[in-house]
């Protein structure tokens, strides 16, 4: 059988004939007549095809939504989850197919087989990428006021969410498990490196330590290193699940910080809620670390944790999950705006949600200009009011006010910021907005009210999601690899107010620069506005701006114990991007 | 000028031609007729040269000890440290030289430029293997007895000393600071990948995890991520220099888990020298991780933090320092044991040292067979004998003997084992051995008598030191790499006495193996005698050997959660040792 079209299969494009010959092992071939039917609509589907000669058609409903060829692979959704095909496959030509069936994938993925974890990891990429091309088509049909396509979305985004699950257990489990290892740096290869690398030439870096604490930024990778540390009390949207399942989620954030600024970032799940203890351990870590990355630790704990931590520590700390989300929301804020042209000094802001994040933002944004009178939080209980009665952290901004429930904070309100849940920005309270209401609705995977309802109910609405299937992505990627960069290179003590607003200002800034082939980024064309408030993650001008930025208000600032050319500096971080 | 000598260069080759074009770039361009002087015996280097054209003579009293062309260099030595030229040049036919000035590759280095890191690299790794090599050749000679170059090999030694510490602090500090760096496994270039290896999908491997914690295995790093942890309390042998100046060492033992193994190890410097709060936080860090290596701990307290550690979690702990050499020592003495033909119950065994090492192996002496009343450990204050009163560990082997200092414990010994300080044991104390005495003199970097005294007071002797530049060198890497591969495939809940036996009796069979091409290393030849009593680290049959021996006796001791097919799994670690 001629297997040449497979070559020219994006999936199996590059890989080695030894590969592709192990991987064809344990196809089917199939040879179908023009006419044949290859599955039906509403089949349980098991198999992906590729099609190395003839044609093939995908019919929806009767309806051809698709015309293959050789080379083209169809049924891919079938290898991640249970699927119900949602079209059917036809032969329009006497067609030849090579079949895979996830049941004999499988074992060559648990075998860690090179060619099976490449391709699969190819389909499951692409499969991602059409659902989600699929989506943002869907989308803007919905948004182009197509009410029949309703349907269709929330169909499709379940569909999605199946599937995506599917493919991250797979991404997670194929090849080797977990997704981050260790490497050497240096040669180790020979009888004469290794004794440099370990005994006896390791005891001459060792001795410079021991005389010179500092010489570890010398001999050791601790000046690039960041630890990125849990305990599995507040991971992601799930709550307190524990130490051991916020591994990948740890295991992922040091994946963000490799891929934008190459820092390298270690994961530590520590199985210990007591705040004292945890910041004991923290604590008694610090040597191995060049900086500390708090993540996904619950409030109250985790402001004590993290003044704590920098208190004991003379190396950066910060608690992403607060000082993340604030910088970027409050970076989105001051385009924002910018745009509807409002003095951040005269804005009133609703909060909804006052956590992490929430009390972190709302802190943030008083540095930033907002008046502490125009500040309104409110939790699950209500405004939190002077007097409420709090006892915690929550007094510190307690409003003086007669705001009881969000309708009443949010009434008149200019800036609604949500990192609460799905659904409780009402249309009615959008209604109750100033002119041009800025509405951040950060809640994950549903935004406090959904952008499509916000645009219908107020089409002066100013709107960012945390969703990066909207424009205006709230998202902590786009500062935290870079503030820890920056802080790293001039060797910081803290990551102090100054830094973090650089940081902000940096990417406030970035924003209002049109995107230029300099971003590295399919993005060309964006420009400052409604829909492009902050850049977005893959810009590749983000590390040298804000690690430039950040690194400067540390050197400005007094916590910096070297100092750089920043010049040099930021044109290093621009080559480094590029890499 | 021709810079095609250059290329035949070992120091440069292949590199590109844009990195020759930036290492010339900082060189000095010489031409030295024909009888010129390059430099003189007894200067003080700064310079490497390579030959471009013509010939240079290397000369030491006048007498000629190298004749050298083009493609070759020389004066190398002084790049990693203060030098004087132990020979001078002069050029014997017009020479064309390139000059490397130390102080003009310095500035390249330090910018991590990558052709000035691969040369120096090369050039380090080079004078250390040619170091070692004119230290063997030395070495026989002095052995060979030929006095005259005992003088020659002393001074020798010294500068080999000062020219390796020159080299293993740029080893360390060129390019990237350190010797770890942390690689993504899995795609993470595109919003699709990022969207599965971080929020929303990485959701789901948490979800899975928090439902069963063993679940971490499949979607996390955790089954092959190995915690090279310690406190700094006794590093090498340079004593308690605390967490932070271990840091290059621990670094080091995770590049050699990695050369020899292919396990993810990261190393833990905690600034925590109680015992019980150490235990704590190892304790809390051990979702993190799928085995725990314990090292550089002092005794006592290693020996309740092994024991607490392991008994408090349900992953593999191990303190290499005490079951690492025990193992080793173990599989020396069997096979020496062999080769004079003794019976273990019947040998009498004196220790000098009663460490974390000394202690340990003591004990796993007596589970391969040494009775009990045979063995007699000593330590800097003499025998440790029952009724010294020591109040603590020590009491568990203290001897009911008459003997007080270490002389008269190896009085008629059959095996003197020493794990303390260079020169302990005198001639005199050898002479008193049994027939066919079998001496472990592992003190490093002086063992407790040298190597070839021992011969020539005793020319009987069966000896074995902790360097590697004599015969049978007691190295913890035959052992640790291979039982933590070994622990983590079978996800062992901890290594248990029939592993570490298991561990030792591979080691010791290996050895008695010829060499053959399979083993990978230019050993092959060597044969199971004196002077090969032990397998050399480079030994790709380990891998299978030993970590296939502690699976198995893993699985059936009943620790191990997993099963395996073990030929399949010998199988697949051969392969993986060739790779």
């Amino acid at each position: 059988m001629d297997l040449e079209a497979l070559g020219t299969c994006k999936a199996f494009a590059g890989l080695t004939e030894d590969e592709l010959d192990s991987i064809v092992a344990v196809a089917d071939r199939l040879e179908v007549p023009e006419g044949g039917e290859i599955f039906a609509e509403g089949s349980e589907g098991e198999s992906l095809y590729v099609i190395l000669g003839g044609a093939v058609e995908l019919r929806r409903s009767g309806q051809v939504v698709a015309e293959l060829g050789p080379g083209d692979f169809f049924g891919e959704m079938s290898l991640f989850n249970r699927y119900i095909r949602v079209a059917g496959a036809v032969a329009t030509a006497e067609a030849r197919l090579l079949g895979f069936r996830r049941q004999r994938l499988q074992p060559l993925i648990l075998r860690h087989q090179p060619a099976a974890v490449k391709v699969v990891q190819r389909l499951g990429a692409m499969t991602v990428e059409r659902l989600q091309r699929v989506g943002e088509s869907l989308s803007a049909h919905v948004a182009d006021e197509d009410p029949a396509l309703a349907g269709a979305l929330d169909e499709y985004r379940q569909l999605k969410q199946r599937l995506v699950a599917g493919w991250a257990l797979a991404y997670h489990s194929i090849g080797k498990p977990g997704k981050l290892e260790i490497a050497s740096t240096k040669p180790s290869a020979t009888a004469a490196d290794l004794s440099v690398a370990y005994s006896p030439g390791v005891a001459e870096p060792s001795l410079a330590i021991r005389d010179d604490v500092d010489a570890a930024y010398t001999y050791t990778g601790k000046g690039q290193l960041v630890g990125v540390v849990s305990n599995g009390t507040a991971v992601l949207g799930l709550g307190s699940i524990g130490a051991a399942a916020a591994k990948p989620v740890m295991e992922g954030k040091a994946v963000l910080f490799k891929r934008f600024a190459d820092i390298d970032a270690f994961d530590l799940e520590i199985d210990e809620t007591d705040p004292g203890r945890f910041v004991d351990i923290v604590v008694a870590l610090a040597p191995t670390f060049g900086g500390i990355n708090l993540e996904d630790i619950r409030a109250p704990e985790c402001f004590d944790i993290e003044a704590e931590c920098q208190r004991r520590l003379d190396i950066p700390v910060m608690h992403d999950d607060q000082h993340g989300t604030a910088i970027i929301a409050g970076a989105a804020l001051r385009n924002a705006l910018e745009l509807v042209g409002k003095d951040i000094g005269e804005v009133r802001v609703a909060f909804a949600g006052a956590g992490a994040a929430g009390f972190a933002t709302a802190k943030f944004l008083l540095v930033l200009g907002v008046a502490r009178e125009h500040l309104v939080l409110s939790d699950a209980d209500g405004v939190v009011y002077a007097g409420r009665g709090d006892c915690n952290y929550l007094e510190e901004l307690a409003a003086d006010t007669g705001a009881r429930t969000l309708a009443d904070a949010v009434d008149g309100a200019d800036v609604f910021i949500g990192v609460s849940a799905g659904g409780v920005l009402r249309p009615a309270m959008l209604r109750s907005m100033a002119p041009d209401p800025i509405v951040f609705a950060l809640a994950n995977p549903t935004p406090e009210i959904d952008p499509a309802l916000a645009r219908e109910t107020r089409p002066d609405v100013v709107m960012a999601t945390g969703r990066s299937d909207h424009p205006n992505q709230v998202n902590n990627v786009l500062a935290f690899p870079y503030i820890f960069r920056g802080a790293l290179d001039v060797r910081t003590r803290e990551i102090n107010r100054e830094m973090k607003l650089a940081a902000c200002e940096a990417i406030a800034a970035l924003a209002r620069e049109p995107v230029t082939a300099e971003a590295g980024y399919d993005g060309v064309g964006l420009a400052f506005g409604r829909r492009y408030l902050i850049p977005k993650p893959f810009d590749r001008r983000l590390l040298p701006a804000v690690a430039g930025a950040v690194a400067e208000a540390a050197l400005r600032s007094g916590v910096a114990r070297v100092g750089l050319h920043l010049g040099e500096y930021r044109e290093g971080l621009r080559r480094l991007a590029h890499l």
